[in-house]
């Protein structure tokens, strides 16, 4: 039962997405059909330069509903379940999670946050701790399972157990304005540091994937010009909102 | 400023829709990491047959989040605002339609209604209208246009009079979840006509497409075993709710 | 088959709207629990200007979950088809709209936009075409009922005539985080005349019953302090976005 | 840090939540604006048992969206943070859950599964690794604070530590259509005993709240007049899916 690192795969992406959003948008503007499009758009008419100035100029107007045709699967391992909590409230998204009833956790793995990382005598006393739960869960297991509550059923109620720091694995989906909207809050400073780690990770998948949208996209304030949050809460980094 | 057929072509899915969906599932019950399984599924580990057959089971026992993940994009042409106002009540759904404030629609196509078109002297009818709509619209964007309302301003209030049968285009995304919701309702014979032969035509591609998601999707009767509406609404093709 | 006007009615709030805000607010960040200090609450203990003082703060800092806790939910009447099209399309909100289906149209009312009624001629040509429309649909329906057609089954396919002016009713529900949005779209100059009109008096009902959230609520400018349309589109009451 | 006791307190009820469900059915077929009605309706114009009839006939058609204008707000505490983990996946509703960044942990109170509850030597183990998880957590943040870090900077990485067991509060507003869709899931057998023991209190405080709509409501067996679940997960309460 090692601590664990955050790693993230992208698994898909809507094909041709600079493509797709450019005919949405000109759906909205067009008197032609953009089906009839198509074709011209997949051999590169108008150019992608052409398409990529057309879509930052509207977006950039505030008028961002078109960049929801285009989604995002992660599948998402080395994470704990204190961040999977904080994830799942953002309610725009697909979640498919590995269950604690169906899955044995008699030898988990963990997350061990750095600020503990660094003081040798926190780190010890936390990974005895994950020990000493993991241990808790198996004597729970057996003490059920001797009962006649086997399988998902000594899972499921073993598992209260299990703490904070255990870790889980979880397949997301979410399309591009959610995702711009969530890298507003957890590519924050303000933000946790684990979720602000999975967030930056999957903004860099995502401008890789398709840098039209996510250049420069990111916390809040680099699109507001200034920090929403209070002075006492502020990293500094944007001057406060202006009176 | 003919009559239009409705014309829908699918300009996008999630690529590996299958593998994504068996992966999503996997993930919720394995101990393993599906971002480790991945390439495997890409090189046909385990069969697509044993993964169709996975889903499948899994989706009958009403667990069905996990094909969320998947969406499908449709360019949509030939239908009426009568339709694009019903279907944008789907709410689990990304739409990006023609404007009537930016378009001009001085010479409009139109949908006729079959019932329309098998009665010659509603049909001329129906015809002499839609082009009397298309006069009173292009004289009143004239007389705005006199008093300094050009273009979107004029567009915007000489629309009042384009009538619901004008035709519009739309893109619309769903995911799998929410297009067989909207198959179980609009696939009903008591959908109304236009809307019905829309989702027909968008379930054909869907099928065609990912069959092991839609083979068997359609209006709500065929997976309830019997017809919700009551007696007087049904269509006689499943009996009534059982007593 | 009058012109009609907007008319609003509020027919809902959530009760006790600041106590709720708060309380939820509160239970964020206290280790009690808001059930226990409910009864306080209904006895002004914390005082509502502390409470509202405190929900303030903190959606000031862009934390605004808690008052979608809060619903409001409007009936409205005199509305044109052309602004309920583009009020379904906020997606976080519940709709209840008048069938064209079953409800006969033989004698509709219209929205007459203010535009066309200041020029009389323009007035004039628009309100003969409003009672050609429903002569239209009125023969319509006799010519389909004299097929086996009636009832809703005529009034499905004869409604295709009717014009964008028609005037609708609609009951809508919205929670007070998807009302701020709405109000940050739609009470936008650049927003059609006729929606900013609903969303001004949807804002004036909501002031009225909970200041303390919509006081400083409307477009998007008064938030940001810049107006993020382009130059060409902007109304100019706050400058353009800063570089 | 003793084991609590799930509490559940109603804190808000859309008014006149018959009527308003009423009124929103009504618009859709209705030529007249509900608008005028309403004050017939608090007047109890058409009677009560009249609306409900209405209601209630039109629900057992599958026309549910109208319900979604009365929304319940529940403040919880007393359950587990793997009981509010599974909740949250509840999308289409509103929550305010108690940090445990902000709020310190340091002598929490905890869920007991009713399973440990009845063998004494497990319920001695959890009991006793519940304590011992206070313990690691103080200190950390002690050795966290001895570092610099104090307040929620150590919170929010001692929470590491914290079981699954951990009692959470919550406050959670759902509509009626929301709420018919989480009971069908959580008062299933199927479900983790203490989300379907959540699920089986807030039913209650609806059923008598507004009898028109929860009278009926609970697992979607009793819906569907058969078991979805496969042989090997059923309750046996009701036969399989006819084949």
């Amino acid at each position: 039962m090692p601590a664990t690192l955050l790693n993230v795969r992208l698994l898909a992406v809507t094909p041709n997405a600079l493509e797709l959003i450019y005919a949405a948008f000109r759906q909205c503007y067009h008197a032609g059909y953009v089906g009839d499009m198509w074709d011209g758009l997949m051999a590169g008419e108008p150019p992608r330069e052409k398409q990529a100035a057309f879509v930052e100029r509207i977006l950039a107007s505030g008028h961002d509903s078109p960049v929801e045709h285009v989604s995002f699967t992660f599948a998402i391992e080395g994470v704990s379940r204190t961040l999977t909590h904080q994830l799942v409230r953002h309610r725009i998204a697909s979640y498919s999670q590995q269950s604690q009833r169906y899955v044995d956790a008699s030898d988990f793995d963990y997350v061990l946050p750095p600020s503990l990382a660094k003081i040798p005598e926190a780190k010890a006393r936390y990974e005895a701790f994950m020990a000493e739960s993991a241990a808790c869960y198996r004597e729970l297991q057996a003490m059920l399972a001797a009962k006649g509550r086997k399988g998902q059923t000594s899972n499921e109620d073993a598992r209260f157990v299990l703490p904070g720091g255990v870790e889980s694995k979880i397949v997301t989906t979410m399309n591009c304005r959610s995702l711009l909207h969530f890298f507003e809050l957890r590519c924050c400073m303000r933000a946790q540091w684990e979720i602000r780690a999975l967030a930056d990770r999957m903004l860099a998948l995502c401008r890789e994937a398709l840098p039209v949208i996510f250049a420069t996209a990111g916390a809040k304030c680099a699109r507001l010009g200034y920090c929403p949050e209070s002075e006492r809460f502020s990293c500094g980094k944007y001057p406060a909102r202006p009176a």
